[in-house]
């Protein structure tokens, strides 16, 4: 086992690109969050209303999202129950009652073959020993379809379940998951690709100078290493990022394969897009090798009234307490039972939660002079939300790519299974008609199938190998 | 949600078993390590030399296992790289480079419908909502599958992973492990059984009353809760202990559904039986609900000399060096080589790892009068191992079963699949034959199989329903 590096070794953090510019390719992630996106979704008929536990519907979309070839499918995440009021909580299923999601990976793993695999992971509340573990070994088991999207948490709510009273500050949580990010990818180098000999005759296991301890010693972290699992089959499992805050942006340009974002219009998009690049291409990084994923719901119909026909039976299932409480929690936490429903938005503190949520939220409300009672209405119709048909739908998605506001989307689902069916069965052999989505996977792994490099081994370097 | 018991809360522990004796059940726990328990096991011919991270390899012996109706497979764990030897590490698979068992037990849960899925988790290194969370996950994946063997860890090596200089006093270890378990089940018990209505009519998903805060404020843990996560199917995942400490039986006498224990004769194997048991039952527990399996490595052929000549060609497999430093290792991380390797074993200080190992084999040492050249050479056939025919072995099996020396087995493998392979179509036929052991699962969840009733929720009583 070697402690320090080679004095050979480059620290390269990605594979020098091909020379030839490569032709842009259209992703898409499938964002699950069984029963659907919108509150209301389990209520739908065709809900599975305990999907959050209920294995054989999960597996059933995982299926249907690879059929359809999507790059990957996505879980998202608390380490809490973040909704506290009562009323709410009664009629809603956001209480993140569901499966762990590193557990459902897994279990995903063996009951799919190509699709990706992303579940997000909290560098506040996490050690970044079992966290690089727990994603290399899905990354095995999955034969390389692991990814992980890092976040630092928002919730009070998560704090309390590890021994703190209030969330961590938010320029102290980026500083320790900035560390975390590097023991992790230190970590999942421990040994090198050609480590392992299984050599039967001679009973040479693996070469032992090509295990590394990482030795890392830093201000949030001691972590000697090395990690107990071959390095994983993409050398690096995929890693997502979302944040929009400056120090969020920067932590994407520099680390991030895949950066989730959310934007209402195209320019808005195409402005955070060429920003994203910029930077990624000023942390020394190709820009072409960090995916820009706007969110997109949709709700497809043959004609534009049957989908919008759709939407509205789901709206109609939301109960008008819910969708105020549901404004209430995206605005910072804010009382507005305090305020007339008919009258304008009072002023409010900054969120301590996400701002950007709560900006978005404010502008939508002034810009349209809308009440309280107007603006909960309308939030259970995201920003996001696309209801047309497979045409007009197909129309958004290529005029978002081709004008480089995005290099495909994060796709979510109003309610499930039936938006996840109709994207699948409508939506994408229209995107294969306009030549813009694949028919078959390319690649064995996600960062083959997102046209990624698998980054070297910080160790890499071409030494002779020792002998027996 | 209610943040303190009703007043008519029991804290019942277990329910009240039936008045009528049970007939015993031998029960067999199935405990894989890929790609065998001796060190040499990944030479052998049939052997998956990359076991650790061959899932298609791990996914069928679990399924040979579940066809031979094992009450359940076991993996476990440690948190770190062990062996610092490099004479050792190149040449032994022990270096623990394989999948991560939760991740594991999740991807075998949906590749098998009826076996039981344990596996080791660390209450040293672990924060309880995690861990409450991952195990709670794995049992609705798996449909009430999942056992949690609770450790407190061995080795300096992990404590390294885990901003640590050296591991834990083994008395803080405890007292933290006991005060963790209060946690882990604490949360389980977040939801009632009972609280998720899913009444799309009406819309109210859940009884809010029916969910609990655990507001737990110890010496080592604040934990809030509730956990994100309905209760699991088995009320409580199995939990396993494997203490032999005085410390580590009270343990297990208090808390565990599972005993796995290890010893070389059945006599002695009696006196920890009928020990535990009544440590079980001075606990104010039902003796008959703590399943006591001691280890047991078999090697089966149609003859005694068949069964020997098995064993032989797999121990002429092992490289000397390896089989003396792993003595050393299990001796406490003494230097042996300071020793002439003809001499005797010298006078050693108390090990900090497992002190049970340590005495077992100097005992051994100084009972056959042996020289560390043929202790080592011994060590390679562990006090477990029984050689035999089918009917020897069941013989084996039977006496210490009826001898209440166990009520089953954790049944080791040196070599797979060979010895797990000879296991099922040998051995357990000849139980079978013999009414010892069952032809099919009787229960869905692994409780059900062990025997074992469904814990149920520190908040149970009868309380009527909230209106909506």
């Amino acid at each position: 086992m070697t402690a320090t590096p080679a004095e050979t070794v480059t620290p390269a953090e990605t594979v020098t690109p091909a020379d030839a510019p490569r032709r842009r390719e259209l992703h898409l992630n499938a964002f699950l969050k069984p029963p659907g996106e919108y509150l209301a979704a389990w209520r739908h008929p065709h809900a599975a209303p305990d999907a959050g536990v209920n294995i054989r519907h999960v597996i059933e979309l995982a299926r249907t999202a690879e059929r359809a070839k999507f790059d990957a499918i996505f879980f998202a995440d608390l380490v809490g129950v973040p909704f506290a009021d009562q009323e709410v909580l009664r009629r809603v299923s956001v209480v993140n009652d569901s499966f762990e999601p590193t557990t459902l990976l897994a279990a995903l793993a063996t009951a799919t073959s190509r699709i990706g695999l992303i579940a997000t992971a909290s560098t506040t509340y996490n050690e970044p020993y079992h966290l690089a573990r727990t994603f290399a070994s899905i990354d095995h088991i999955s034969g390389g379809r692991a990814g992980w999207n890092l976040v630092t948490s928002l919730n009070d709510a998560e704090a309390q379940n590890f021994g703190l009273d209030q969330h961590v500050d938010h320029e102290l949580r980026y500083e320790r998951a900035a560390e975390f990010f590097a023991v992790v990818t230190g970590l999942w180098d421990s040994f090198d690709d050609d480590a392992f000999l299984y050599d039967q005759k001679t009973g040479r296991y693996f070469d032992e100078t090509r295990l590394h301890r990482l030795d890392h010693r830093g201000a949030h972290f001691r972590v000697t290493g090395p990690l107990n699992i071959p390095r994983p089959p993409q050398g690096r499992p995929v890693i997502v990022q979302a944040g929009s805050s400056e120090t969020g942006k920067n932590l994407a340009a520099a680390v991030a394969d895949v950066v989730f974002t959310h934007h209402p219009s195209l320019a808005e998009a195409q402005v955070f897009y060429a920003d994203l690049k910029a930077r990624a291409r000023a942390a020394g990084r190709d820009p072409d090798e960090v995916v820009v994923l706007p969110g997109l719901a949709t709700v497809v119909g043959r004609t534009l009234a049957e989908a919008e026909d759709k939407l509205d039976r789901l709206t109609r299932l939301l109960d008008p307490r819910v969708a105020l409480a549901d404004l209430a929690y995206w605005l910072g936490g804010v009382d507005l039972t305090a305020h007339p429903l008919d009258g304008p938005l009072p002023e409010l503190p900054l969120s301590n939660q996400s701002q950007s949520a709560q900006r978005h939220i404010v502008d939508r409300a002034r810009a349209g002079g809308l009440t309280i009672r107007q603006l909960a209405a309308q939030l259970t119709r995201d920003s996001r939300t696309v209801v047309g048909t497979p045409a007009s739908i197909a129309d958004h998605i290529q005029e978002w790519f081709e004008g480089r506001g995005a290099d495909g989307f994060n796709v979510v689902f109003p309610y499930l299974p039936d938006t996840l069916d109709d994207f699948a069965t409508l939506v994408i052999p229209e995107l294969r008609r306009r030549g813009l989505f694949r028919a078959e996977y390319s690649g064995r792994t996600l960062r083959e199938n997102l046209g990624l490099p698998r980054p070297p081994s910080r160790w890499s370097t071409a030494r002779p190998r020792t002998r027996s």
